[in-house]
């Protein structure tokens, strides 16, 4: 199975049990793969895995773009989550049997949006997700919050809120504050917390606090690493701001689907902006994911996906 | 006199009586200078216009900064105008009188800003400013507002929206549904009204209605100029609506400093925040406020400046 996004391929190997045996990860997304080569990156991985032809591949993200390997058309909320899987379209024309995951598409004019991957990470975590309404963070490059409802994926909107760090912090004025390499950013830092409690006071309104990251290296001596720890602190806390606005404060925890470093910021910043959190591991939900839909599809039985 | 700014030089030629009777624009601002060239750049020139060895010259913008010709150290507001353009620091080591005004900082732990450039164009419409408070909107790629007190600059903010709007429209996703070369805005566009309004409903909150203008492309078709059209949109809303929040409503109507495109897009965007605007053009304003400054500076006596 294999989460293949916009920069990076990540490929685990199963055992007909569900147990992960092996994996790669490399650098190869979509965009760097091109059209052309996604079958030969692939075949390249298994072989260096030692895995037989015959072996189906079960792949999410943005493989199935229209500028992916093959499109896997959109699926329109509301869907339920196993219908999704049950959905992943064949690649043709090549030897091994390889279905890719269709992303999701909320046609409403009034809040269009889109997105390939995390609906992957959703039926990872659909034993969560069964029964009842639940609101989900899926922070990231482009962050997702998406409201489920006893199994099905009812609406969901995104943030641009890794994609605004990394574009302000390094092609904007405010890459003179933060510079080439910040330390990565402390959860529990006066910085960051400070800021994140100006975004959610400020309801999402972060426009006018970005400058004064830049002014106060100037006339206060604002280091780098505090500047990028602001700099986050805003953007994350209006993100929830923002997300909270729309979707009101849920009844039970908010399902927070993250990795690493990024998870523990938005712990941190969901805190202080009072919602209860159930934390879930980002990789280990999309290779669920990868694996329910593997077994959808008939690939576990006699071989190994 | 000169303007000369981060990205942009514009030098004028006035005679004795304030009348600009010549004028010259170039790319070469601060950024393609470096700190050696200043002179040479002006030189030249002045050259190509015929002025004499002796004429005086007022210059300001980001050549007074740090990074700039020769460091012009702000002015702590509260400042009166008057003072700011009296302030004005000599280049030294070059046979040419050269002056250049003073930028401005707000030194307030939270709130820490800083401004070169706008000072000047504020000092040239101090007419409008003399008496009672006054609300002033800068629009630009770091757009300022100002708060003005009987002749003196009492406070002011910056919003980054030019600057926003370069990096997402190039950088970002949305780079993919703006393209290279969308055509110019239209003030009266329903795409930026309705953007602008979005953005007006939601208090300055935009992060969430960023992505949907990839996801419009994607679903609905959009296209590029309704993209950036609505990308401005939400961006000059959004800073109006923050602008609001910190400044509240204004007894008299907001000044907007502002030339050409730039400034139909801002009027348009005041007008639907309910906002009363007087109009000035930017480049008059800063003109007029050079001349002050040499005029202050004795440079029109026996000389033209």
């Amino acid at each position: 199975v294999a989460d293949w996004g916009t920069s990076s391929f990540r490929l685990w190997l199963f055992d007909q049990k569900g147990a992960a045996i092996a994996e790669r990860r490399s650098g190869e997304g979509m965009l760097s793969a091109g059209p052309d080569r996604f079958s030969a990156i692939l075949e390249r991985h298994l072989a260096d895995m030692g895995v037989p032809d015959d072996l189906p591949v079960m792949i999410c993200g943005m493989a199935g773009a229209r500028q992916g390997w093959i499109e896997a058309p959109y699926v329109a909320v509301p869907a339920a989550l196993g219908e999704i899987l049950d959905g992943a379209v064949s690649v043709r024309g090549i030897a091994r049997r390889v279905l890719i995951v269709p992303g999701l598409a909320q046609r409403r004019e009034d809040a269009p949006d889109v997105m390939r991957g995390e609906e992957t990470q959703l039926a990872g975590i659909s034993g969560l997700l069964g029964s009842g309404s639940r609101l989900v963070c899926m922070p990231g490059t482009h962050s997702k919050w998406v409201e489920t409802s006893n199994g099905t994926v009812a609406g969901f909107r995104t943030w641009l809120t890794g994609e605004l760090f990394s574009v302000l912090s390094k092609q904007s004025i405010l890459r003179h504050s933060i510079g080439d390499a910040p330390a990565p950013i402390d959860a529990g830092s006066a910085a960051f917390r400070n800021a994140c409690e100006t975004a959610l006071k400020g309801e999402g309104d972060i426009g006018g606090a970005l400058f004064p990251i830049r002014a106060a290296g100037l006339l206060h001596g604002l280091g780098s690493d505090d500047a990028a720890a602001r700099l986050s602190g805003l953007l994350i806390g209006a993100e929830i701001a923002s997300a909270t606005r729309r979707f009101g404060q849920p009844e039970k925890p908010i399902i927070l689907v993250a990795s690493g470093a990024v998870g523990e910021l938005y712990a941190a910043a969901l805190g202080l902006a009072g919602h209860a959190v159930e934390r879930i591991d980002g990789e280990e939900a999309v290779r669920a994911g990868l694996v329910e839909a593997a077994r959808r599809h008939g690939m576990t039985q006699g071989v190994r996906s």
